[in-house]
């Protein structure tokens, strides 16, 4: 018998109690900033407008011209860094060549970089002090927490090591902090054999985008799988065409693992709720607030 | 058969690298900045003031008087860190109560800190994009390189997750570059099973400064050992009254193990030689120059 790990009960959760930050007189605003045009980056934006305009949330969507360059993005990001009225910035990434993630991230500073993926933010979360996180860490480690999955002291594995995802959720699994203290394997694409790396591991968080990857042959009897993966695959039965799947195969892994989370449903909503949460941390962290 | 991992012929080539930088004309200088005290310190001071002096590399015994405190020590730093005359800076760590490493350590400029122990140095390092990097994590990877241990796509595991020398050295390891690429596992003292995070891994780095805590029972019947940790112990044969020791049981593990770095003499001698290399490396940083 496999779990269904349903995100939405704990995107609920966590949006009530930002909803009752903002009831209390928090009054936060995102800011938004990507490439003008249409992107797998666009369909987290329009989730980002929607959960915030639910939550009372400020948005601002800055989409700046894609005629403008890198050199537009710095000056729209530099403009938003200094602006009272913002609180949190979010960039869009990945950021395709002639853009430059980490250069353009590292223009906001600390307190605003919401989604936690400039060097600066990462640095804090190594040194055990972080000020914001990758969303999609916070979610991942969420669901663990919610569903009770095994984390502290025991074996865990993180499936990819990209900046944004897979090393911060990893850093955040080995920290020294309560629902943390993981014993934390980070396996990746050069890992020459996947199922020696997850053996033993207790719960798997897959965040490789390779549809299909996590099976039996991989994962041990018993496991739980937190499926960060995020791919589009084509669905002819779908208006759009196409369809969001995760890196784990569902009915593969029915009857073997011990959860699963679903995709969509599982960590995406998490997430979405998770940035709004770290909104309005932002907001408390520039007026020197304690969380 | 054990082979002992000697660290002197590693520690050899590369300050005859530092030295032919210097022979050719670089003249860099490094701060070591430490409370004015006999401390665990000492020992490393005294070995970095040794190598700098073989190399014709400048050194400044930057003491601090115990009695200016947090805010003397942040006053030296600060005029260290604009001195145009200093390259590099390292801080003595770990500083007890009521000194702040982490805030200390943040005063100095990125190409200046050396030891890459400060925050921003650590997001570099977790950004994948390093500039500075621990003199340790260094030596622990130059070691496994140079006797050719199993490192990439091979399972090894890092026995400690401390800011300054774990978690940098496990982030070096899983890097996405040429000698590294590994599938990295942290350990630490939350642990539940030891023995079960270290089955099947092909090397084990350990930091955790724990005499006798890698023996038999732990360690995979054929894996190298690159012993990191550095601990006293009483030895009343010694002028000194202790010895240092590392985390590894060398009699129980002799005829188990591939492989074992002694301590002294292991990685020891390679981190003062990488330290020194780095000065170089920062003197080059300063001047925009690539490595």
């Amino acid at each position: 018998m496999t779990v269904r790990l349903e995100g939405r009960p704990i995107a609920d959760a966590l949006n009530a109690t930002s909803r009752a930050a903002i009831a209390s007189g928090l009054s936060p605003t995102l800011a938004s900033v990507h490439r003008d045009v249409e992107s797998p980056f666009s369909f987290y934006l329009r989730g980002q407008a929607k959960a915030a305009q639910a939550l009372g949330i400020g948005f601002r969507d800055e989409g700046v011209p894609l005629g403008e360059g890198p050199e537009g993005l710095r000056r729209r990001l530099r403009a938003l860094d200094t602006d009272e009225r913002v609180d949190a910035i979010l960039l869009e990434h990945p950021l395709p060549a002639p853009f430059d993630f980490r250069a353009a991230i590292s223009l906001v500073r600390l307190e605003k970089d919401v989604d936690g993926v400039s060097p600066a933010s990462l640095g804090r979360l190594a040194d055990q002090a972080p000020m914001h996180v990758p969303a999609v860490a916070l979610a991942a480690l969420e669901i663990a927490r919610h569903y009770g999955l095994p984390i502290e002291g025991e074996r865990v594995a993180v499936v990819g090591r990209s900046e944004t995802v897979g090393l911060p959720l990893a850093l955040l699994l080995a920290r020294r902090a309560p629902g943390a203290n993981a014993t934390v394997t980070i396996a990746h694409s050069r890992t020459k054999d996947l199922a020696a790396a997850l053996a033993g591991q207790r719960t798997i968080f897959s965040c490789a985008g390779r549809p299909g990857l996590l099976t039996r042959k991989v994962v041990p009897e018993g496991a739980a799988v937190v499926d960060v993966g995020l791919s589009s695959v084509a669905d002819p039965s779908r208006p759009s065409g196409q369809r969001a799947v995760g890196d784990a195969d569902y009915a593969d892994l029915e009857g073997w693992a011990s959860g699963v989370t679903p995709v969509p449903g599982g960590v995406g909503p998490v997430t979405v709720a998770e940035l709004m949460a770290s909104v309005v941390r932002a907001y408390r962290f520039r007026r020197g607030e304690a969380t």
